[in-house]
């Protein structure tokens, strides 16, 4: 039974500020849970050799999680990939921002604090910024969204979430509400999440602005609570459950590929926004003057395939779209089409702004971990692009399955797999080439890897 | 080797168009192959009883298709539904719209036609006309596009299609073209059934306006030809493959659940054409005054979770997608969110058009028969949402095995087939309402059925 009283609050109880080791807001650094030194950080960054870095043996990370990373080949002055992993802390708020409140009058039953498990990683361009921005501020926001709604997490034998939040009703019993829609607990930690990815793009839009930094990040989020890993990814890093002989991929990639359409239809709809430099079609290659008058190949946003148009002069114009593979670009400026930041990013020499074609929303997926049972070779693979460029899922899931067995007997098996995963990925100078060990082009970014075992979910290993 | 000759040619020869048995344009008939009179169309449209139709016994369909329709029970004066099922003939025209022209040294030893059969359901609202229009010309409409590029699709041991259309390279190995992207012959019949669709939504948007009439439909085409189906589809009708012990779905539904974000997308960025009627939030129910001030449940476009929003006066207005499962509508007018027509579709009483929110493009998917092996029991199944309202992918592939089964030695058991399961959705008339064998409401829509079989592609039975 519940005792509603309605006060309203000037003052919101949040949790404080967690007490942590980081350094200031404005300093290059490693992820935390390395516990290097700047000058560690410094002499780790050696682009020539590219050392394969790791947490410190005596210091395990949440879940004995695996993590190993090494910087780039020298695309960019320091390694541009952050990561963070942590446990989150959500609690019970004493009061709701100028809102109801609810003293339940038997309130020492019901749940004050969930405890969660963050992983966080976030390749950055255009300099460090955004990521590090990233890395020390994503899960507070997140934990910020999700308190607001902790009645609603905290009671799991509540029924779906109220209309309004506070109240009771909102599972379509109440007569009065008879044609409300059901929403389930999932679907409001999913809100909670692309809302969390929007309030921190709009805060590091603040921070890059006044700090007169620019630069933009992807960001790829697993949060564990109550059972499931809620996956959210914005950006090009990926994550994946290798189980047995199953690879699931948790999330999807946002490129100038996959969301073309999106892009272009943007552009259709607010033609504006491409000046006079850009136009909204896609060809396959540049079209040129002598090409115009000739029916050529071309896509519109509404299309999947490509039909043949007339060329016209318009259409010698530099396309919004551009590029084969993974050289695609928007705006010829950006392969990677959602992030956070990027808020001031320019077209070269040009006033085009090409943060309207961005977008800061992650996709959500839910993997619910008491469904499946996992065995000691189970585990999630998280990502930057720097290892998915050079292996597929098949590669990494036969990689962890080989080496894990090989390897059963070892405490630190998943921080040497990711080891094992980076340094696959980043291969070995021959010929003054990085080259993988069938004599490929090995990948030249940072690479960062999360391993996180499945089998006993938060337990030590 | 091709000989090339530029010639212009002011007249364009293409196939003449078919003679058929079929009635003028615009009289309400029933699909060519009933073979009805418009007396017998009348007789068999009682709302009452609800006979169920199919061809007569000597006209087989193209593959031996099995069909079968029944009328709705009062939802509209006719049967809004429409099929078409023939074979298309593609012919390679002897000139290209005052283009390049080829002539071939050898012409006789390349292909100069291509069989193609073609499957179409059309499913109208808001009076027929625009199911029949669809039904009479959206297979012109794909011959045409196709017809355009015979020179690709008729020769397919050339490489991928030329960035110019009617010359020979593009398949990247030219030096001049070394950055071209490579497309696939696939991608180019997917376009042209995407701009067909878009040309043919045209057409019928010129009809209407000129014979004074409103309406809309969705449309599932099929389109057979070199051991591929493709399979377009712009509503909510389904096609499903039904193979030994899978279903394998071969379209998607487009809907104001399923399309909720893109319409809301839209109305974000275009809120005038919401006027001040619609709010581009939607909630779980109406937002009612007491609501406002207080956090209420809500989805923006970016969202596929939920979250809570301080509720505004802004919010007391009709969400632009609103309403409880298959109840819920765009701007409180229309269920499904792709076909063709309704150009002129209104909010009723306002002058708020819904069509900008329309689409008219169709998802295309490709299904290859030379990939698999079939037996006597498998096949492709077509129907309008009256059958899919009450039976799931599930519920027709076991009624298909059941029925193949029983009915192995029988000529006419694909059209059997077809009535069987119009039967089976269509119910039986108890209690003053049409009713399912489980005793819960049948389908009170119009039901259309195709069983295509797939063990000889094109042969008799």
């Amino acid at each position: 039974m519940f005792k509603r009283l309605r006060v309203r609050s000037p003052l919101v109880k949040r949790s404080p500020a967690p007490v942590c080791e980081e350094p200031p807001e404005n300093v290059y650094h490693r992820p935390h849970f390395l516990h290097q030194s700047p000058g560690e950080t410094s002499q780790n960054s050696d682009q020539m050799t590219r050392p394969v870095l790791f947490p410190p043996r005596n210091k395990n990370l949440p879940w004995c999680t695996g993590y190993a990373e090494v910087i780039n080949a020298g695309k960019s002055l320091s390694n541009e990939d952050q990561a963070t992993c942590r446990p989150v802390i959500l609690k019970k708020r004493t009061s709701i921002d100028e809102d109801w409140v609810f003293l339940c009058q038997n309130e020492d039953k019901q749940t004050q604090e969930i405890m969660a498990t963050y992983w966080g990683l976030f390749d950055g361009h255009g300099g460090p910024t955004a990521a590090i921005q990233a890395s020390k501020h994503l899960h507070h926001c997140i934990k910020d969204q999700l308190e607001d709604i902790f009645d609603i997490i905290g009671n799991p034998t509540a029924a779906s979430p109220p209309m309004r939040l506070g109240e009771q009703n909102g599972n379509g019993s109440q007569t009065s509400y008879s044609k409300e829609k059901k929403i389930c607990v999932e679907s409001v930690v999913k809100g909670a999440l692309e809302i969390a990815f929007k309030k921190c793009d709009e805060q590091i839009g603040v921070y890059l602005a006044s700090h007169n930094q620019t630069g933009g990040c992807t960001a790829l989020v697993v949060l564990h609570f109550q059972g499931k890993f809620f996956v959210a990814s914005a950006g090009d890093s990926r994550a994946i459950v290798v189980q047995k002989n199953d690879v699931l991929p948790l999330s999807n990639e946002f490129t100038a590929i996959t969301e073309r359409q999106r892009i272009q239809h943007l552009a259709f709809l607010k033609p504006e926004l491409l000046g006079e430099e850009f136009s909204r079609y896609e060809f396959p290659r540049r079209v040129k003057r002598n090409d115009v008058g000739k029916k050529i190949l071309y896509r519109d946003y509404f299309m999947s395939g490509w039909g043949y148009k007339t060329a016209e002069e318009d259409d010698l114009k530099y396309p919004v779209v551009h590029g084969d593979g993974r050289q695609t670009r928007v705006m010829g400026t950006i392969a990677v089409t959602r992030g956070l930041g990027d808020h001031k990013l320019m077209v070269h020499d040009t006033d085009l702004c090409i943060k309207p074609f961005l977008s800061c929303i992650p996709e959500v997926t839910v993997f619910d971990l008491e469904q499946e049972e996992f065995g000691l070779n189970d585990v999630l693979i998280m990502a930057t692009d720097g290892l998915w460029d050079v292996m597929s899922n098949k590669d990494v899931a036969d990689a962890v399955k080989n080496f894990l067995e090989d390897q059963k007997h070892e405490a630190r098996r998943y921080t040497m797999l990711a080891q094992y995963l980076v340094v696959k990925a980043r291969g070995f100078p021959f010929n003054n080439n990085w080259t993988l060990e069938d004599g490929s082009f090995a990948s030249y970014d940072d690479i960062s890897v999360f391993v996180i075992p499945l089998h006993n979910q938060g337990g030590t290993a």
